[in-house]
């Protein structure tokens, strides 16, 4: 088959490697040169184990199995699932704070049964703050081959979830691929596979979409976006807007209500859909198709009427012992950001949320990988559990393989900024390695520790490529005579000099406080 | 001589041109193609005018005049000076806002009197928020070309004023090009020249020092970063820290206090200084000599002691008719921003905060100008006035031109993502006109609206590089069937056509609100 994946990247990250512990749960050991080590969260899978074997045609070991009830009942059962055991490791909580998260529906554990080769993760505002990469193809670019290199170029730079999206040519096999060759969650927006099947939005079913939410979930998608939210009622006031409906999702499903002047076919079969979802452990991703698509969209009132509705889903869907995470916005300026929390948590039960940047701003396409960073590290300090990357071709094109680490690189920053605002017990040890290595001049520890060790040493070496350098007291920014860290080194040892000159100064004195004044 | 400059980027900004009002005032028209436009503010002098004349030997025209006084001194007297009207235009604020904010030490309008071919700006929360690029060689690498085609470069971009941090050769050579070819204010840090005269730290003088500052007031440096709050007392502080001093002009006044066992030449000798920098109309950037250089050192006793000091210096500046402002951190989590901005407002009198950064995580070497922009936003948002940018090489090695841009560019976004979120009265203007764009698929207009239309172009341009592509109703991103914004278009037509038939019955009705129920 011409269109089949032959190679992907694999190998450790520069300066790691990978190890597991008895329940065979990964980490990434990163090695520094003074002896000691960092572990670190990883996402990557056997991809980035030297030691591993990667058959892209037989797909990952299946870890998992199946079972007759969700996590969400399991965990109201009391019980802790071999899942939850799994990410109270990798999070390094205690268990019992993961199963009563997941009990109360303030965190989801996306595992179908069906996809056993993934390795399970937690999203929620307990947790450490997740990512998502979006990869697919388009009718205009792109194939199975370069979208399965993605999902593993994704992972290995620490995208959580990958949501393939792809809309062009071979949906179900390029989808194929990806699950059996994917280490963690796979994501998906079920109306874009059953529109392909009918081609124009007004000839879809509800059949149609059933037996496609069927498939997927055969398959092993982990969670799904459903825009069950967009009702009839809402389509005039997005209509109004600025920027419409920028949500495909959602402007397929107005556009079908509208044709039809029916009620959305979503939202009146919707306890039938988490029939389905149960039987396969399947999360509701319940999807914001009304999300704003610019600054003066935000916040108004057709985004707001479909949160409403995205709460009562929730509690419908709980009820059927479905996980539910929820999605939002879009666009949305810094001071509009934090009501998008206290709305979500308040009207979805604290269901988790999933958020889309959001963009702090409309000005700057090329870079919105930044100005969707700016409001992603916003709204996770403020309490999203998972924030979908945005890369530099948002808005423009579909991102390549370049684009897509740029998006998870960046990602990573906004989520990590979050997890030490928000005092997750061990963000801050991986900064305080890094800044003391920086001090101490280990400049090979300082890439090694750096989220993408590949970029910090090419840039450090367009200037000062020679092996020396990596040990030497000052860098081509100020050059050696101005390097402040290197006039601290002396200063911090003057000081030390001096203290103990002090101290020897005040056991000469017989350990007295105060020194008798000379003459009295 | 053979290190001048032969060359610097000259021309319109791709679909702008160059506008004056009647007092000079300049503004960059951006041209839309249905036939309206969008002005907005221009710091790039005439190097893009398509009428100038550049030449880099002469200067720009000299178009201010000296005064016996300073725009403080002045301010306080009731006189709107000349640089207030301008700054009063660009901003599209009333004269007399610009004045009482001078006036109260709020806002700082750089002009020294010696730098005549500068354009005036303000610097102050009520208005636009600012940023500075910091440019200059280094004993490693650069040169004054190089230099000054930086300067160009980032005022081209959207730099509200420059730094020549040089360090390296020619220091006062390559100042002299900046100056005499800059349309924006540029500072210094005057203790670098000084240093380079005497070459090692502890044989810095006072007199060495003053002496510097008074060529560089002759020169026409508009504002000075000086350390004066590093005390000897101080220094024991930061000598216990993760990562000691990381401000170069912070590590050298601590060297030379404690070499000394004197407390700091720059403290003691604070008055006479005000009296030079008065003489000029010099503003002070008060340095934060003692900010943290990681996370774990944000906050600290010693950051927060320098503050302090600033704040009292600040009140002997102000007396003195000098501008003051107060450089800020530096590395900050984000829980730890807001706490800055009210210190520093509350200790230094609501003087004009000018921050690096800050940087919400250490461990992205490489990408820092996405970290700090996360912390520039958030802080700026809080009140910071001015936001110093930070390249991708920042902590790696000295920016090239390519990074200068992507630093400007990264920090424009932060700055207006907070403009947006303080209201300011004509932030959303752009926003609104590019969101229009994107809906109505005039790709032209969306890339000339862009912070930086050349990206913008050419990342669409990657998968769809034909010219009926840029009026074409949807981008490689989702392909022609999936485009939300065409089905978004479709739907508003029907809602609209809808409205109107609903219209339409209702004026059958006789305009009544209920139609009557068939059969009663």
């Amino acid at each position: 088959m011409s269109t089949a994946p032959q190679h992907v990247t694999t190998g450790p990250i520069d300066g790691s490697r990978k190890i597991y512990d008895e329940d065979g749960v990964p980490t990434r050991r990163i090695e520094l040169t003074d002896g000691t080590h960092l572990d670190v969260y990883d996402t990557s899978g056997p991809y980035t184990d030297g030691t591993a074997t990667i058959d892209l045609e037989a797909g990952l070991p299946r870890r998992r199995e199946g079972h007759a009830q969700t996590q969400l009942e399991r965990a109201r059962n009391g019980e802790t699932t071999p899942e939850m055991a799994f990410v109270a490791v990798r999070e390094g909580v205690p268990e019992e704070l993961v199963r009563t998260e997941v009990a109360a529906g303030r965190a989801v554990i996306p595992a179908n049964h069906r996809h056993p080769e993934s390795e399970p993760m937690v999203i929620g505002k307990a947790f450490a703050v997740k990512i998502n990469a979006n990869i697919g193809n388009s009718a205009v670019t792109s194939g199975i081959a370069e979208e399965v290199e993605k999902m593993v170029w994704a992972t290995r730079w620490g995208a959580d979830t990958v949501m393939d999206l792809s809309t062009g040519a071979d949906i179900h096999e390029t989808r194929e691929w990806i699950l059996r060759n994917s280490p963690v969650p796979i994501g998906t927006v079920p109306i874009y596979q059953a529109l392909e099947k009918v081609r124009d939005p007004e000839q879809l079913t509800w059949e149609v979409y059933r037996d496609t939410v069927i498939e997927q979930c055969e398959q092993g998608v982990d969670y799904m976006t459903v825009h069950a939210g967009v009702l009839l009622r809402h389509v005039p006031l997005a209509a109004r807007r600025m920027t419409g409906i920028v949500s495909r999702g959602g402007s397929i499903m107005a556009a079908w209500c509208l044709a039809h002047h029916r009620e959305s076919f979503l939202y009146e079969h919707f306890s039938e859909l988490c029939d389905i979802l149960r039987r396969y452990d399947v999360t509701f991703s319940l999807g914001d198709g009304l999300r704003p698509g610019s600054i003066a969209d935000a916040n108004d009132e057709a985004q707001l009427a479909e949160l409403r509705t995205l709460g009562e889903l929730t509690h419908i869907a709980r009820a059927k012992g479905v996980q539910v995470m929820i999605e939002g916005p879009g666009h949305v300026p810094m001071h509009k950001i934090a009501e998008n929390v206290r709305l979500e948590e308040e009207w979805c039960g604290e269901a988790p949320f999933y958020t889309l940047g959001p963009l702090a701003t409309d000005i700057a396409p090329g870079y919105d990988h930044i100005t969707s960073a700016i409001g992603a590290a916003q709204i996770a300090q403020a309490g999203t559990a998972m924030l979908c990357y945005v890369t530099p071709k948002e808005h423009l094109g579909l991102p390549d393989r370049d684009d897509v680490k740029v998006g998870v690189i960046t990602y990573k920053i906004a989520a990590h900024a979050a997890d030490l605002a928000k005092g997750h017990p061990r963000a801050q040890e991986r900064d305080d390695a890094l800044s003391k290595a920086r001090f101490e001049f280990r400049w090979h520890d300082q890439f090694r520790l750096a989220l993408d060790p590949d970029t910090a040493r090419s840039f450090h070496d367009e200037t000062l490529p020679a092996e020396p350098a990596k040990t030497a007291h000052f860098c081509s920014m100020c050059g050696p005579k101005f390097c402040s860290m290197r006039i601290s080194h002396e200063i911090r040892d003057q000081v030390e000099a001096g203290m103990a000159d002090k101290a020897a100064e005040f056991a000469a004195g017989g350990h007295r406080v105060y020194l008798p004044v000379a003459g009295s």
